[in-house]
């Protein structure tokens, strides 16, 4: 198994998963436009775009941090190989959480669920990506392309570790309110998609 | 971050949301076709077809765009990726749009804010592109993999902040009549696609 | 525009198309099931599988016929990138041709019109893939990767453009009977797919 | 035909088919959450869950298998296209086979029968594959890419062979028990996929 086909796999997985969001965008039915007009209809719907925005730039983001990973190694062992499918299976669920979350965050039942599936799904996904680079760092550094000392493959690690404790902070908050779990997985999105946060972005510094 | 790997994924996502066009091209319901049969359920959908001709022909001629533009580039920076991220979100959301003026053109409600809509998301992705074409050229052009003077450069840029300017006229047109903005897309695809409109597709002239 | 990426572009197509068709198949509603079973329910839709299979092999012989295609070019004009895009969208639209076919092959009404649309979209097909064949072997030979006699452009190209008759008349036999047309196309994928047909789907010989 | 092309497109056709999975994965409607709330209807749910992520992994381990036995090959001839295309036939259907076993998983009516179709498509998918190895490895193995002894490729093949054998068992007993059978495919999924199993998911050994 090469790295190339590794990547060019979940490459595919990522791009068919960021992709299909889209279909989450449910075109407005006449029976909802009737009385209310399409204007109306599709402003009722803001949290189907604010869900996709977020999900879109937040497997962006993961797509890029997965690369800089990735090209670090060498070769994959089977441990990798299975790390990287639980990292694609977290993000091939997204689709999932975010139509969730769009479609409950306004109700009064299920609201609180519903949040904290969706940023739980995200927490997963960082663990996942976590659990990947503490192999590939920590436990198998010999397959690395270049030699780096402990101190910088701990660095690196503790850097995407890090990476868990916002999406952590966000599922817990969604007892207290939804609305606040969902707008810090925007913002996270928007910080570390925006150049400014760009640092934040690659785990590699 | 190699550009190679740019490419391949932003390949996968031009691809993945151009095949998905074709879910919006429902197959008429038994309901629909009781009474005036097939043929006449299939030929009142023609705004579906129009619809999908248009948006598949342009998203093609977007591929052929962004690949010439992603080939000058030596090596991407940040805002690189967030740029070419920011054009596949305006891409992969078209899908949606395709499908809510397809569903509304010939409705007398919604059909002026569906068009505009249509529209308008093609006018957000020329200036993803040329916001993209912008950073490229003119600020940091010590990225390309050839040097190009400053008057080669702004030229590629502005050609390609030329294409913004005949979606702007089509949005705009929407208040007036919803089909003049499906018509003038229409055309723009046609003639980008056409190898006679071969030059206008082509930023690196 | 190199022909790495013109393959790797259309072979994303190609293969979310292929993928696609499965989402024809659908799973039977509990209504479906609940006076005479599951197993009754799934066996009167077998168009709906004679449907799937026979689609799947035929975009699996194009996607074969057109990696033979390319691999002759040494660098495409905006010609073939045109001609290339509108076979992709003849493969794109065959998810939603063969979902037709399907639903009104047993219908008393529309069963002769679907099928001579599903028939006539892989004749669109054929045509679109020997149009490509003939710009690049006839009309745009110098850009071929290597040189051929014009006698043996000339073969290969009519062997490509035979594909076309027996979908000619495939279509127009829909008339007739809308089983002999899905026969033939089901026909012609085993035909052309099982390795002793091999000789008839590449085109190079 | 290059063994680069075959695997380009193989990996876009399991990418596309291990993520469209996820559209199974239903958001519950409000009419389901209204009496008993979101949690209950998710966690009533729990066969999609099951059957998404079994689903997952198995197509994960055939992905990483097939890149296995693809690399050992020097250049394809017709008969392992053909083989080659059976195989991911198999793979793009499993998307409905997972649907179908996980909308029936829990009715009293055509449970068994679900649970055999899931089984017995994964059953094919590993004869798929079986045939495509003893092609490769006993039929034409002068197309190798390294020269193996007899005994080798013998070993190799039956290996692979081997992997049928659970799927049948676990077909056989859906007239028993559906439980039984899709427990067996889950469990053979997660002994595949986790890295103590990785001797069994590697045929190259």
């Amino acid at each position: 198994m090469t790295t190339a086909r590794l990547e060019a796999f979940s490459d595919g997985v990522i791009a068919v998963a960021i992709t299909l969001l889209v279909l989450n965008i449910g075109v407005p039915s006449f029976a909802e436009t009737k009385h209310h007009g399409l204007a109306h209809a599709l402003w009722r719907n803001w949290p189907v775009y604010a869900a996709f925005l977020t999900s879109f730039l937040t497997i962006g983001i993961i797509w890029i941090n997965h690369h800089v990973a990735i090209r670090r190694l060498r070769e994959p062992d089977h441990a990798i190989l299975f790390l990287n499918l639980l990292l694609l299976m977290s993000i091939a669920v997204l689709p999932f959480s975010t139509s969730l979350m769009a479609t409950y965050l306004k109700q009064s039942q299920g609201q609180h669920l519903a949040a904290a599936i969706y940023s739980g799904a995200l927490l997963v996904m960082a663990l996942c990506f976590a659990a990947l680079n503490r192999h590939m760092l920590l436990v198998k550094p010999h397959r690395l392309r270049e030699e780096l000392s402990l101190e910088r493959r701990r660095q690196i690690f503790y850097r995407s570790f890090t990476g868990v404790i916002p999406y952590a902070i966000a599922t817990a908050l969604a007892v207290v309110s939804p609305y606040v779990t969902v707008a810090i997985c925007s913002a996270l999105a928007v910080f570390y998609a925006f150049p400014i946060g760009s640092g934040g972005s690659d785990p590699a510094g």
